[in-house]
């Protein structure tokens, strides 16, 4: 049988701290050794699918042809399916739970081509224990399987692309001169990242207000993280092409206590009435 | 000198926020440039042997054939001795500090059929500094040796295997109706392995009492981890085959301020009297 | 084109919660599928130059022939260069922002042999957004060109080895009898690494005083963390040949709240007043 592939890029929320992670590729050693493991984050926090999916879809155009195996699984053990997706007619194959993980980078790269439930049981690990482990003892060696030119109808049954989980994303609203976006990504240096295009504040003033939950304050739209004066905040573009709040050298997301998921409304700032970061309103007094 | 193994799999309590682990598979790739190292985990806590060396027995029956290279050693740079086991009449080797740390993956494995300790100087980097990281100067190029077929008898002098520092894993107790089992691991979920058979509860009710250091509560006994009503806890077979404590959607040791060597007794309930999360009798007012 | 090298070793702040090492290792993987990339470390704390330098520094040493690529990066999008430096005349080249990250472990291999600043917009992906991710869009295809053979004439224009950025790293002094020193190094373990050669305390008394920014205790010069006392502090000679403050089983850094950049004095103590660990002068009652 002829080796189809040899780089898997696997993103999961297994974190750090056990053997998960290690446990995942020695099972990919055992059965395609010649594949290469190249992790794209285990730091997905426990159950994010949906932080999960925009991780993906944030490094999609980067990933090497092969195997996306991607594990954030809250309802491992239960009916939920376990799936492998084609894409491109082949080009690559998605590997995980059918619980909306891989909705965006599918779309990203055109859509699916062809779908099975993994239900073969010669392609799996007997489990040591309960059914809490997927990753180990039916991820991992689908991917595996897939990298050594195992073909998709041996390793299950054919589903409707059209069943496959839909991932909700949120999509900004701009209301004449308002913005209503949400924080869909805080990245480990607390920058925030909105889901709002560039374009959207082409017509907008040089400076915006921002509302958080927690604050309200203004930002010059700049260019690089350097450009955001000291103990002000600031908004640029980021890597993946979105609007995003930062302050210089520090967190934004500390600054402005922001979290994934909350919204944030952006309008013009006739004059800069930015603040300095700190002298927040929740932490005014009087 | 023929290559015997082509795969190192490292465990260790050395973290990610320094160069350690970089270091080790430098030294590694300068030796032996064929062997893939597998990182199993450097999440261990700090100088936790036990905790490693049940990560390392989780993992066993997972790992490729090659050298197990273990370094959670407190007592570094001691008259501790640094040792390399042969098990499986050669099928793998293990590497690290003579701690403990390898007792029960020696066992799982059918016992050990040699050991030495690396005495030899030939066989070391000579240390930049004190004696303070001897995964840098002794144990990984022990680990990149034995990959290029060094033999034992080169890499040191043999020592009795029962000599080894055993390891002592707690067991659970059943009298009567009640077992009293430890916590013997918290996993990255918070989820709380016990040290108990599931076969020991198969004439139970459905519904345990559980009694942690901290809180009283039940749980009912499920397949997985949906299967907990939201709110509640739940005990059901883990990946390695023991009992775990959950909450849907949650930390069972956040909620519950379960930690790792903590006792718990679990119990028969005539009804099910699981309480709501939250509602434990420490955070109960009067 | 001839491969040159099949290994870079990579450190950054990019921590492991999101996907930017995945997308880096991504990029290495299409352009250069041959090279092995080693992560030294992705914990340095977020916009740490210094701390990048010295880790690079403490590992130099022992990284393979090839590529370092170092990226902790604040004035990304800036006017900053982006460069690279041939090392040993072509034995390896360092690759990232000319930001000072380069600076000790340049000297510590003897010195650059030549440098370009990297212009060829050929050998650079174009960015998805905005200028925030160089790594991924500069560093890491540059890195790989040269795992491939391209010319450092080919990636860019030469500029002058004196232009580079220097690192500004403190030297400790000695007066009389007192050693004024930083602590340039707080370890995943908390051991407390001094800029003090071992040298400078000869002629010191086996016990010194110890006075940090927050205590003052005295602790005994050891061979090794288990001639710590239990509830005492040491200093040893740590793994790359400086002193280090330890406390026996924990860290010296929570019990005495040293952090990184704190100044330590150390003077001789006639004789062993060391006190209890945790019985500071900050945490007495009167």
């Amino acid at each position: 049988m002829a080796q189809k592939f040899n780089t898997i890029s696997f993103l999961s929320d297994y974190g750090q701290k056990d053997e998960f992670v290690g446990v995942v590729h020695s099972v990919i050693r055992s059965i395609a050794p010649h594949a290469r493991v190249i992790d794209i984050t285990h730091g997905i926090a426990p159950q994010g699918i949906r932080a999960g999916a925009l991780a993906l879809a944030r490094a999609a155009s980067y990933l090497s042809p092969g195997v996306v195996l991607a594990v954030v699984d809250p309802t491992v053990g239960t009916s939920r399916r376990a799936i492998a997706i084609e894409v491109g007619d082949g080009a690559s194959y998605l590997v995980g739970p059918d619980n909306g993980i891989f909705g965006p980078i599918v779309g990203l790269v055109g859509g699916a081509t062809r779908a099975i439930e993994l239900t073969s049981t010669d392609h799996r690990l007997p489990s040591a224990g309960g059914s809490t482990f997927d990753g180990r003892d039916i991820f991992a060696p689908a991917a595996a399987h897939i990298c050594n030119g195992v073909s998709l109808s041996k390793l299950g049954t054919p589903i409707s692309i059209a069943s496959l989980m839909p991932t909700v994303i949120p999509v900004s609203q701009k209301v004449d001169n308002q913005i209503t976006a949400e924080v869909i990504w805080v990245d480990h240096y607390g920058n925030c990242q909105l889901n709002v295009d560039p374009a959207d504040i082409a017509d907008f003033t040089s400076t915006l207000t921002m509302q958080t939950l927690n604050a309200t304050t203004s930002g010059m739209v700049v260019a690089s993280y350097s450009e955001i004066p000291v103990g002000r905040a600031g908004l640029l573009v980021d890597s993946s092409g979105l609007l995003s709040i930062a302050v210089a050298n520090g967190s934004a997301a500390a600054e402005f206590d922001i979290h994934e998921g909350d919204e944030v409304t952006l309008t013009p700032s006739e004059t800069d009435n930015s603040q300095r970061v700190g002298i927040t309103p929740r932490n005014q007094v009087a």
